[in-house]
């Protein structure tokens, strides 16, 4: 039987509406290094008509052509947030960090018709148009900026404030559409393979949204200054943008001066409640409070997410800063968020911590199971490790396919039953708890059971005369897989590595004790500096490493 | 273009699987007069799904059969309100205020198969049971009570806890259903006319417990002691119980212990951090805290509603119990929130005011427009008026039709597009803030345009002779509707009817000035104490008022 209610779906134009109207005199601040350019939501909702009027009149966008953005965090980029899906098109935010071929790539994939982009990142557009196919027709520059270096494009370019100025300043936007109709698209930074796009729809971006705005969320409230660090060309900001408009939570815009010293000055000033970004911007961030005289009393939580947040840095800042930081896990395919490291009722503060150094627990609207090596379930046990499956209204279920194409559902991202292979590897406690440990990649499947490489590593380091260690899988033809363990020694160490053995035998159990050791002057790293265990399994397998066997039967 | 995000339906089972896991440590207390009984949402779940396999295997409920509640708000109401719904049945909560013919009207007309009765109110059930059908096969008595009250039953009487003992604690919940399946039904208590259904879906339960769950409306945590004063038979106990098992806040029932003593005792006890209840309960309770020595700091937010509260309720609990009172806005058809009175940022707590005595703000997913009295839009700006009409997802766009029949639209409740007509006339700001000002059947339509009696009665009783003054629109040849005003005078009195009608003319439009005029010794009153408009517009269609003409062409 079905119900009597309203029949009314659920659209980024909905957000829009709302937020220029009941919540118009909230504003959105752009910093512009040294201060702050502020706009109402109202004037907001205008610019965003505007903007709608000039896609669809000057520069023929229809239907769910690719509008494409690449743009600091600032109004303008809000307003192409709003625009773009509430007119029925699609916002395709892409990352102003992506290597040349790359961003082409996606730009072709996607098939993008308009890009938006910020006066000032010109030149990386400028350098990928070569490889650029023709259905790219427009590009629109906002801000200052030499536009001479897009002189060899074909299409047409436009300034924004030019090309929205005079135009109505309403626009009839899509309420009424099907809420599972895409309105934005993101996609991975893949490290194999080409890049992936998520096609977020109007429901999975208004759901996020309800849930970002969670008391135990973000919390948002026309009370708030929120100030979205992650880029938005980040999965959505985690949302940040579009709840803030929802919410009526004022938004501060760091645009491109994310470096610790205008960040804590731009703090300071503007006195914002609530944060988001990853822990590398808010290490150097923690430095420059720890060495300054700033004032940051106003931030109410921080929320860290993107990578595992050092329980020292949460420490920094909550003990030295009275900033509570908040753990948070999401992937792009998660719209963000993802789990969320808000502790149980009733704790004190130090009972809390081991709730809150985890990935934390999952909201009602995600739900979120372990499958180990034989694909099986695993149990929420706190012990038992598996990977990680998530299912829900804003997880992906396949890959946008390309213009014109089906989507992809490749075998190794989605289990047959539709739900996302995160590809992290963890545990969950009986209430929930997510603590991840490794890479599914980087993890050894032995004889039916998974070995933990980040374990065996974090106890090898343990050891004082161990500079650092890298643990790989590598074949076995007994076990399917068995753990390579390679270890750069500190200068003036003695230890060999039978005492290394021993050194792990005392602290895990016997089945995962490595055979295989090798002794190296360094582990290769990322571009990023994590370790580069596909280097170092390469070069075992080109027996281009000195393997010493111990303990093998 | 459709995006490639997963299709997972918005269920009450994913509300109940999520709560009795991840905020399983979180308890519901019911108050037993003296003290607390506390159960977990681990074990809430568990019964529940006791519940559910007893409602399937020993009552035969299948389908979209409904189960029935005749309980206050405890324990066992909870276990129902999360297990009817999880297992794809609907969940009707019956009115325990409501009169017996009433009563009988409603579970016949649903075709309740089954009815979960609390021991206590027995005798109300037993007082209907020859009215009701056939169609009633299961009565669950929970608790103590005089079961041979329903002797004459001619189906099967069952005890609760009987019923449900050594039952599975694990039931396959319908988390795949279609979320716009009923999920729950609620009658209307209508003044005029039948009990109408308003059947809530699995959508629109889950997202209006997502809405309360938002940093401007509950903003509920596992950090938070919900204490819903409101039934759980009124309107889903505005989504409190609910919204608690989502957000892990613990929740405080407080049974049939409703009155100011008991309440403030309990409240000084358990220390709950938010509530909801109408105005006639929290000011029998505020009586009751400036008389007593209580502690209630534990109260970050109580939410009023059901109807106007006055401004000196608000100020009295804020001023002398540091209580913080949001004012809210819904009913049965709109789930039923509705607008809730948040003022808007930056503003000191005297600017606050005015926004905090007003219905509110309607949330993103609640549309609000103001039609006029030829059906036109009626613009937001504060001034003028128009009846409330509102669309969303969780707003109701048609009746219940009754066991086996289509949903019912009768012409008067709902606008040709689908909105949902109040029957509430007001005025919204630019910004969205409500107010509301009379019944749009207390309106007075006169020549085009409106005039609201309780306006004019606002101002007739500022007079220092009026003891009360009732007005009402009666028909008028040339305008269509023209107001009446009946007025009481003080003992003593010297005024006569012209002085009213000159001390009026000062004070509003002079083309909403009553012509009829009538002084009469008292002002028929319904049964909860308000003007009873009906008897009076009786009155004067039979003659039986002495009306005085002042001022008619």
């Amino acid at each position: 039987m079905f119900s009597t209610m309203q029949d009314v779906p659920l659209t980024v134009a909905r957000i829009l509406t709302h937020g220029a109207t009941v919540h118009g005199r909230s504003t959105v601040t752009t910093w512009d290094g040294t201060g702050p350019v502020v706009r109402t939501y109202a004037e907001v909702g205008a610019r965003a008509a505007q903007l709608a009027c000039a896609l669809r009149d000057e520069l023929g966008v229809t239907g769910d052509d690719r509008v494409a953005t690449l743009m600091w965090n600032n109004a303008e980029h809000l307003e192409a947030y709003l625009a773009v899906p509430s007119m029925g098109a699609v916002l395709h935010t892409l990352n102003l960090r992506l290597p040349g071929h790359q961003l082409s790539f996606i730009v072709n994939h996607a098939a993008d018709r308009v890009i938006i982009v910020n006066g000032t990142v010109l030149p990386l557009l400028a350098a990928v148009l070569p490889q650029l196919n023709p259905t790219l027709k427009h590009i629109v520059v906002t801000g200052p900026g030499d536009r001479s270096v897009l002189d060899g494009f074909a299409g047409t370019v436009h300034d924004y404030e030019e090309l929205i100025a005079d135009r109505p300043t309403e626009y009839p936007w899509a309420t009424d559409i099907d809420e599972r109709q895409a309105a934005a698209l993101c996609y991975t930074s893949g490290t194999t393979g080409d890049p992936k796009g998520v096609l977020y729809s109007h429901r999975s971006v208004y759901l996020h949204c309800l849930q970002v705005n969670t008391g135990d969320n973000f919390a948002l409230t026309p009370r708030d200054l929120a100030l979205p660090v992650v880029p938005m060309f980040h999965v959505n900001a985690w949302g940040l943008p579009h709840a803030a408009f929802m919410s009526g939570a004022d938004l501060l815009m760091p645009d491109r001066f994310l470096q610790p010293k205008p960040m804590a000055e731009m703090i300071s000033a503007l006195q914002p409640t609530v944060s988001a970004a990853v822990p590398t911007i808010w290490s150097g961030l923690l430095d420059e409070l720890d060495g300054g005289d700033y004032d940051t009393s106003s931030l109410r939580m921080v929320v860290i997410g993107g990578s595992a947040c050092p329980p020292s840095l949460m420490k920094g800042f909550e003990e030295r800063h009275g900033i509570r930081v908040v753990h948070a896990w999401g992937m792009t395919e998660t719209s963000p968020l993802g789990s969320f490291a808000q502790p149980p009722g009733g704790l004190t503060p130090e009972e809390e911590w081991p709730y809150r150094v985890t990935q934390g627990v999952f909201p009602a609207s995600v739900e979120a199971r372990l499958i180990g090596p034989a694909g099986e379930r695993m149990p929420h046990d706190g012990v038992a490790a598996g990977e990680l499956e998530v299912r829900g209204p804003w997880i992906a279920g396949a890959y946008y396919g390309g213009a014109g194409n089906d989507p992809e559902r490749p075998d190794d991202k989605f289990a047959e039953d539709g739900w996302l292979r995160t590809g992290d590897v963890g545990t969950i406690t009986p209430d929930g708890y997510l603590t991840l440990t490794d890479r599914a990649k980087d993890v050894i499947k032995s004889g039916g059971e998974w070995i933990s490489s980040v374990d065996l590593e974090n106890h090898l380091m343990a050891h004082p005369e161990v500079a650092e260690a890298a643990v790989v899988a590598v074949p076995d033809e007994k076990w399917g897989e068995r753990p390579l363990a390679t270890v750069v020694l500190r200068p003036g160490a003695t230890a060999g590595l039978p005492e290394l053995r021993a050194f792990l035998a005392g602290r895990v159990a016997s089945w995962q004790l490595p055979e295989r050791w090798s002794i190296v002057e360094s582990v290769p790293k990322t571009s990023v500096g994590k370790f580069d265990k596909k280097v170092i399994r390469a070069s075992y397998a080109a027996d281009e490493l000195t393997v010493t066997l111990l303990g093998k039967e």
